[in-house]
């Protein structure tokens, strides 16, 4: 029983990692759909979205299963809690992929990011590439001090933003209002993308060390 | 042993409730302050977030010590696992109403809303207090009727941002587009505040009934 029990935790764990990489391949693709005007990538991220919420489900289903019976405490008991919180991240960073994608689908032929916003796009996008991996890889090794670098990788995604609002804000912006709404949304997703980056990442500090970094629960 | 088991259970649901009233009260302060540009309201929403972040940590560790300690099963379990959703539903939901309030502040003392908006963000946050309303009474009542209603609620708020949407695309809307960057962001969390209602509502189907409401999960 015991055996099953453990089997059962670290599926968990696999199941996460799992979706951290669901999660980033959707971001890169998304990007794609969104840089190229790629209605097949856009279609892609968007129909395989169903898989990230099934493992969401699955994960629940295990967790609950594995609290009902085994009565997990201490270490278990926070892993598995954990991994609930982590689960909901990974789900929505998927569900942030698809907005992206749909604004790509509603825009294509065309390409919804103006020429001059073609750099900074493809930067926030590479920067969410960096968050979602670095967030697989702590799962993966469950390591605290990489963990704690998310911060500061998750800066430079708001500098990223901060520097696509000024791009908007500047008197030479002469493009659509449909576009300033597409671009204002978009960078909202790219940067709510790296915030959950983050959560998972804390979310695995508290469950190896038990402790939750500084301000963690506090960012909005 | 039993007896204060049973209080701590209590006591969750109460805190529950308690943050449905302080979500409640900072999205009201939050749409006046930015129809009004008042300032003492924005400054209000924002200060005042610290509470719903501190109950939703209490729920966290009152859930964690409740199952370490007393190892739940069933319902009594399916209720902490949910209480744990529902508080993250309802803190986030805080959150919102403190970007709005920052949007508020940012502008002060002019408004964020231009005149022909007002109407909209007015029934906006009407129905937002009707959703967070019957979010609070749903978990006061545990009342699953009532709480397969927040849908339907919700479609109006949608509905909503649809015009407030169309109202900005019309080639009459002569803003600035600073003001279109706001409108936009400010329509997404209202939007988002009404989605998060559903989702505590959601949860309570879960929790009284062990079922999924349909799509539960699915939303985006």
């Amino acid at each position: 029983m015991r055996d099953t029990y453990h089997e059962d935790l670290d599926a968990l764990g696999e199941r996460l990692i799992e979706m951290a990489r669901f999660a980033r391949h959707a971001m890169e693709r998304a990007t794609t759909a969104l840089l190229e005007a790629d209605l097949n990538a856009a279609q892609e991220v968007i129909s395989e979205d169903d898989a990230l919420n099934d493992i969401d489900e699955e994960i629940e289903r295990v967790a609950f299963d594995l609290m009902a019976r085994q009565q997990p405490v201490a270490q278990d008991l926070r892993m598995i809690i954990t991994a609930l919180h982590m689960s909901g991240d990974l789900e929505r960073m998927g569900d942030l992929a698809v907005h992206l994608a749909k604004t790509a689908r509603r825009r294509h032929p065309e390409s919804a990011i103006p020429p001059e916003l073609r750099t900074i796009v493809t930067d926030m996008g590479q920067q969410a590439d960096v968050l979602v991996a670095k967030a697989g890889e702590v799962l993966s090794k469950r390591d605290v001090d990489l963990a704690l670098q998310l911060e500061q990788d998750d800066d430079k995604m708001d500098e990223l933003h901060r520097r696509m609002l000024t791009r908007i804000l500047d008197p030479d912006w002469q493009h659509s209002v449909e576009s300033t709404i597409d671009i204002t949304l978009a960078g909202r997703f790219y940067e709510r993308f790296g915030d959950h980056a983050v959560h998972v990442a804390n979310h695995l500090v508290y469950m190896v060390t038990g402790e939750k970094p500084d301000d963690f629960d506090r960012e909005i």
